[in-house]
């Protein structure tokens, strides 16, 4: 089946689907340029399922995400969710002592989680921006040299890199959850449910009531009142006017379940637009991905 | 005063600081290598006053803002607000036509906020991505040729670029709302308030009660029993794990309205932590920096 991912081979986007543990053969994977090139591929019908991530433990909501499944993505739906373990790894193309190190390449955002350790590591080097953690290791596998990358396991397994250190993130608590796309009805591009999963629904809702005093309190108070728990509050601009919003709401529950639908009735009474984005299995467990490329799931 | 900001000279929290209409001779701007920085800098008195920006109308929170507040300024407050248009204009070395460009280079943002005007202004050039619009800008001075930077009226100014076009963005709509930093109790490190100003508090907090259903809207119906309106509300990750949050809440009124500092006093009972980020006028209008180097106020 053909399914979307952020490119190039690689990426985080990558190694998830790989650790995923979907069949052998299931999967034809489709790298995309951007996230919203993902989430409008799965709208378009140009591949049938994506996976993108949507929160990040310390960076918070990916909001190229919810954005484009906002404005440009009526027809998509959430499937799943699968929570990876945010793993950095030192590649370089030669084996070679960390100390001498001159360069490490890799996008901010890991040169920002691994920057303590690196200190420690190879207090020598000079940190180097790269477009993504999958563009530097591409570099340094032509360069070569005294230049290492910050990247996956996947892409250690996909540029054949050496692998210097593993573990370089100063937090190991970091997660990134990603999410399962696929279009409305089309039950069968979802990954397989784990039965008896507890269930979780996104959805996204707005209402010109936003400027009242006591209209977002209206709003999640029809969830209170039935006993319905919220894990995720986000709010997005409306893109009119600062200091107007959509909000995203995760709950506890199925779209079908007798509090959720009187919740969901209810709140539909205060909104110009409510949304049900999906309900999905809840993650089982966090997924660590092997740097030898087996994979845990 | 010294006043900090996200620098090299020529970026738009430069263009902001340039616009806000401060008496000549009182700012001594230093320019900073990123917004952690400039809070960072206001926290230890590097700087007596900064300004960064917190909120875009189409790309939302500016995280890296609210995150450096909450973890790493426990001293600093908002002293006031200013709303600033965001305004690109296509600077060039030399004049030229513009359907003879072959390259423009920008900051990934603006060149995606300008797409489909660059496609029918100057069809034959293809983008190419630089760390910053200020950077940008000093590239495209540096390199001559049928090269243009998507960039600031601050950054025309400061690096004498050729204005070849201005109002490039796609969205004329789209302001990025600026607040100014000070240590708290440092009264005249705040901007002037005008008289009479409506007013507006941020807060933030977090509860250890946030996996139960109906915390946060026990926390929000503080306000609306008192009337008291909220006009945005952002959730940022608690940093320990996946799905705890601080919430960030401006409201409108000062912290020492008698139904504010009841609601406060209601919310603190289910909170860990509650600060107060700062009460300060409310921005009067929307601030359009002119190309020639003239703003209005």
């Amino acid at each position: 089946m053909r399914t979307g991912y952020l490119g190039p081979e690689g990426t985080f986007s990558h190694e998830a689907l790989l650790a995923a543990g979907l069949p052998e053969g299931e999967v034809d994977a489709v790298p995309l340029a951007s996230i919203h090139d993902v989430v409008v591929a799965v709208q378009s019908g140009e591949v049938r399922r994506g996976i993108v991530p949507i929160e990040n433990a310390l960076e918070g909501a990916v909001t190229a995400t919810l954005d484009a499944l906002t404005f440009d993505a009526p027809d998509v739906v959430l499937t799943g969710e699968l929570v990876l373990a945010v793993h950095h790894l030192l590649l370089a193309r030669d084996a070679q002592p960390l100390d001498g190190l001159e360069v490490i390449v890799s996008h901010p955002q890991p040169l920002a989680q691994c920057a303590r350790t690196l200190r420690t590591l190879a207090p020598q080097a000079t940190p180097v921006v790269a477009t993504s953690t999958a563009q530097a290791v591409r570099d340094v596998m032509a360069e070569g040299g005294a230049r290492a990358a910050i990247g996956t396991a996947a892409a250690a397994r996909v540029y054949g890199a050496h692998v210097l250190a593993e573990g370089l993130e100063d937090d190991p608590s970091n997660v990134t959850r990603f999410v399962w796309l696929a279009r409305a009805g089309d039950g069968e591009a979802g990954p397989p449910a784990p039965v008896g999963a507890p269930a979780r629904t996104s959805l996204v809702f707005h209402g010109d009531g936003d400027g009242r005093a006591g209209w977002l309190v209206r709003c999640l108070s029809e969830f209170a009142f039935r006993g319905v728990n919220l894990t995720k509050i986000q709010s997005r601009p409306l893109r009119s006017a600062l200091g107007h919003y959509l909000f995203h709401l995760d709950l506890d529950g199925r779209a079908d379940d007798p509090d959720v639908v009187a919740a969901l009735a209810g709140l539909s009474t205060h909104c110009e637009t409510l949304r049900i984005l999906g309900s999905y299995a809840v993650a089982a467990a966090t997924i660590r991905a092997g740097h030898g490329g087996a994979h845990t799931t």
